[in-house]
C-alpha cells in the first residue's frame, strides 16, 4: 500500500482479471455494484423508503461517488479513451452514476430509478470469464445461426397475433375487455405464449371455441422456436464431441501406407497389415 | 422518370425483387401495407376513432386508392391474368381493397375490419427473398414430415380433452364454471396447453386433484411437439451440416477428371477410375 | 345388396380396412361417432337440453340401438369371441351402448354422460391405419425407452410439489388461500407446470419469493421431459435416416472386389478401380 | 424369527436392497414414510384435523417411535457411525423424528410441520436401485454439462427481471399493483415463465406493449434451457446408442484373435494383423 503500483499495474488490475490483486478488484466491484443496486430496488418499496430513506439515500451517493472514482480512473487507465468513453461499457459507466447527480437538478426523479438499475449491467464486465465468454458465444451463435428461421417464426407469429386479435375484437367485443384491436392483439401475445393473466378471456362460445383453436396453435408453435434451438445447439455439441475425439486420437497414421484414423486400440493397419505405433492417449 | 419504361421493365419492378427498382419499389410497398394496416388497429382504438376518426377514413380511401391503382396494374403486367386473378395472391390484393368499396353499401361495416386486416398477408409476398423461403421451406418439410406423429398427437390431446371435460362437468359442476361439457373442454384445453386463464378453476377438492393430473399429464404431453419438432429439425441441421462440410474439404480431387469429395478410404476415381493420390487429412 | 355377402366376407368389411366395402364401414362408423359423441356433449348445454332435449333423446336411443346391432355382429363375426369380449375393444364398445340402457333403471344418471363420452375411444378401433400405428408405435417406444428417466423426473417433481407445497402453507396460511398442505401443493403443481391459474397465489413477499424460485425451477425443469423425448425421438430419427439411406443405394458392390457402400454418383469402384453396374434409383 | 439374525445380517438387510429380506424392508419403510408423510398432510387439513386430530396425534407418534428405532438401529450398525450420524440420510432420518420431540417442548410448532415433510426425502434412500441411479447419474451429468451455459442463461433472465421490473414500476406505478420494484421483478418472473396469474396484470397501453414483447422474450428464452438439455441428452443417447451397436454387428471378427468390430473396410485384423475376411454386410 505504501510503494504506490505503476500506472501499468494499476491498468491490468482493473482491466484484467488473471491474478490475485485484479480478481479482488473485480470481487469488489462486484460487491459494489450488487449493493448499489439493491439499493435501488428497495428503496422502491414504500415502508423501507418511508423508514430508511435518508440512509439510503446517503448510501446512494457513496455509491456514486465511488464509482465516479471508478470512472474518473478508468479513462485515466484508457489506452483508448475515446474509445472506452464512448464504447458499451463507458456509457454503462456513465449512466450508472449520472442519475444521482441529475437528480439533485431534476424534481421528476422517477425516470432515473430506470437508468440506475441498468448499473446492473456493469456485472457483465467482471463476468468476462473465458469459461461464460466461450458458453455465451455457442449459444449467441446458435441463434445467429438461426435467425433467418426464427424471423420466419417470428412474422407468423405477428401475423397470427393481428389476425386472431382483429377477429376477436369482432367476435367478442368491449364486453369481455376486447375493446380494441391492439387490446385484442395484446390477449393474442397472453395466449399464445401460454402466460394466460386471465385479465382478458373471452366468454361467449364463438370466442372460446377460437381461443380454444389459438391455444392449440401456440402448443405446436412453442414446439417450433425450442425445435431451431436444440437443433443448432445439438449441431454445435455433436461437433465439439466429434472435435474432441479427434485429437484424442490423432491420426496414429500407418507407417507403411499412411491410411490413417484407425480405431484407438488398433495395433495393426486395417489396409496394409503394417505394424502401427502405440496409441499416444 | 421521364422516358417511361417498357411494359417488360415495369413487370420485372413489380414482380421481382433483384434489382434496385424492384427493390425499392417492395420497399414502398412494404410501408404502404403497414401504414394501411396500423390505420385498421388504430382505428379500432375507442379515443382515437372520436378524434382522428375523419383523418384515418381519409388516409382509409388513399391507401385503397393507391392499391386499386396497384391491383390494376398487377392485372395489366401479368402474363397469366386468369391465375393471377384467382390465386392466392390475387385474391388477398382484392380483399385488400374491397372492403373499403363496400363500407359505401353496408351499414353494418365492422366485419369488414377483420377482412382488411387481411392486407398483412400481402407483406408475404414482398418476403418472397430466397433466404426466407429456404427456412420456411425448411421448416414446413420439418412439420409436413412429423405430419403423421403430430396427427397421433393431436387425437391424443383430442381424447383427452373430451373425456377430462367430461369427467369435470360431472365432478365441478356449473357452480365453478363447468356450466356444459364444451365450457369444460375449453377448460380442459387452457389448461393442458399450460395457458391457465382461470377464469374458470375447480373448487372442490376433487376437481383440483384431477386438475393436478391433468397439468402433469400437459406437462408430459407438451414435451412431444417439441421433441418431433426438434428431432425433424436435429436431423434436417445435420443433413445440412454433413453436406456443408463435404465441399470444405474437397480434398483429393481426381488428377485426371478433376471429379472432388472422394470418400476418405478410396483409393480409385468414382469417376474415372484414375488411381487417387493419398489422402491428406 | 340382394345377393347377401358371405360371413367371412362380413368379418372382413367389420374388422379389416384394406378394400373398398370396408373402408366405406368404417368410415361410416367413425361418422355415427362422431355424431353420437357430439350429442352427449351438445345435451350437456342447458339451452341446448331445454330446446333439442327429445329431440337428442330419440336420436341418442337410434345411435345406441346401432351401436347394439353392431355389438351383436361383433361378436358373432368374431372367430375368438371371448377374446373379443372381455378384450379392450369389446369393453369400449359394450361401455359405448350399455348407459343408455342403465338410463332407464337408474335416477341419477348424470354419470353415466361420463361413460357415453368414452364412446370417443372406438375411434382407435377406426384408426388401425399402418401409417398412425407406425408412429404411433415409434412415440411409445420413445416414452418407454425414457420410462426410468421420467420416473426419476416425476419423483423429482413429486417431492419438490411437497416441500415447497409443505413450506408455502406456513409462510402464506389459509389469508392467501393456501388452507391446507393438499390445497398448497395443488398451488405448486399449478405453478411449476406453468399454468398460473391465479385463484390461489402468495401475497406475503416472502411468499411471492419463494413462488418466484418456484417458478424458475418450474423453468429449467419443463426442459427436462422435453429434452427427454427429444434425445429419444432424434435417435429414433437418425436410425431411420441411416436405415431409409442404405437401402435406397443398397449397395452396388464391386463386381470385382465385392467393395460395398459406393456413393451413389461412383462409377469406379473406391478399392480396385473396377468399374461398376449402373445404379438403379 | 426365533433364531436371532447376525449384525452383519442385519445391516446387510437394512443398508443393502439385493435379497428378499432386505427388500421387503425397504417395502415396509417406503410404506410406513409414505403413511407418516399422508399424516403430515391430511393434519393441515382443517376438517380431518377437527374430527380425526387426535387418531392422527396417536399415529405420528407410533411413526414417530417407529423411526427412532430405526435410527438407533441404523447407528448401531453402522461401520462408520459418525459418517453416518452427520452424513445427508443420517440428517434427514434425525429431521424425521426430531419434530414430534420438540413439539412436546415448544408451542409454536406450525414451523415443524415443514421438517416433517422432509421426511419424505428417505424415500431417497430407498429409491437407490441401480437402474434409478443410472439415469439420475445421466440426467445430472447432462445438466453438469450445460453448467457454464445454464448460468449464462440464468445471469440473462435475472438481468431481463431487474431491468424490466424496474421499467414495469415506472411505467404502470401502484394502481396495478407494480407498488415496489420486487413486486415488479415478481411480475417479471411470472410473465417471464408463462405461469401468468393475472394478480398482477399491466392496465395502461404502454404497460401492456411492454409486457407483450416480455412475453415475446420469454417465448424465445425458454427455448434456450430446453434446447440445452436435449442437445445434452441426444449426445449422451447416441454415444450409447454408438456403443449399444458395436456388440450388435460383432460382425467379422479376425478369423485368426477372434478381435471384433472391425471397421467396415478394414482389410486386416487390427490386432493381430492377420487378413480379414471381406465384409459381409
Amino acid at each position: 500500500m505504501i510503494d504506490f503500483p505503476s500506472k501499468e499495474r494499476l491498468a491490468h488490475i482493473v482491466y484484467e482479471s488473471d491474478d490475485r490483486a485484479s480478481k479482488n478488484f473485480d470481487l469488489a466491484l462486484l460487491l459494489l455494484i450488487l449493493m448499489s443496486v439493491s439499493i435501488v430496488v428497495l428503496d422502491s418499496v414504500e415502508e423501507i423508503h418511508a423508514n430508511y430513506g435518508s440512509l439510503l439515500y446517503a448510501l446512494e451517493w457513496f455509491f456514486t461517488l465511488v464509482f465516479t472514482v471508478e470512472y474518473v480512473f478508468r479513462i485515466w487507465l484508457s489506452n483508448n479513451k475515446r474509445g472506452y468513453i464512448f464504447g458499451f461499457y463507458g456509457l454503462v459507466d456513465l449512466l450508472a452514476i449520472l442519475p444521482t447527480y441529475l437528480s439533485l437538478l431534476l424534481f421528476q426523479t422517477q425516470y432515473l430509478t430506470v437508468i440506475r438499475a441498468l448499473r446492473f449491467l456493469r456485472i457483465l464486465r467482471i463476468l468476462k470469464l473465458p469459461k461464460y465468454v466461450r458458453e455465451a458465444t455457442l449459444l449467441s451463435t446458435a441463434l445467429k445461426h438461426s435467425q433467418a428461421k426464427i424471423k420466419v417464426f417470428v412474422g407468423s407469429v405477428l401475423t397470427i397475433v393481428l389476425i386472431m386479435g382483429s377477429v376477436m375484437y369482432i367476435v367478442e367485443g368491449p364486453e369481455s375487455g376486447f375493446t380494441s384491436i391492439p387490446r385484442s392483439m395484446y390477449w393474442a401475445i397472453v395466449t399464445l405464449t401460454t402466460v394466460g393473466y386471465g385479465d382478458i378471456a373471452p366468454i361467449t362460445d364463438l370466442g372460446q371455441f377460437i381461443a380454444a383453436l389459438i391455444m392449440l396453435m401456440g402448443y405446436a408453435i412453442i414446439a417450433v422456436p425450442t425445435g431451431i434451438v436444440s437443433s443448432e445447439l445439438t449441431a454445435a455439441r455433436l461437433d465439439e464431441n466429434r472435435q474432441a475425439k479427434t485429437p484424442d486420437a490423432p491420426g496414429r497414421p500407418c507407417p507403411e501406407c499412411g491410411v490413417q484414423s484407425h480405431s484407438e486400440d488398433a495395433l495393426f493397419c486395417r489396409k496394409c497389415g503394417a505394424k502401427l505405433d502405440a496409441a499416444t492417449p
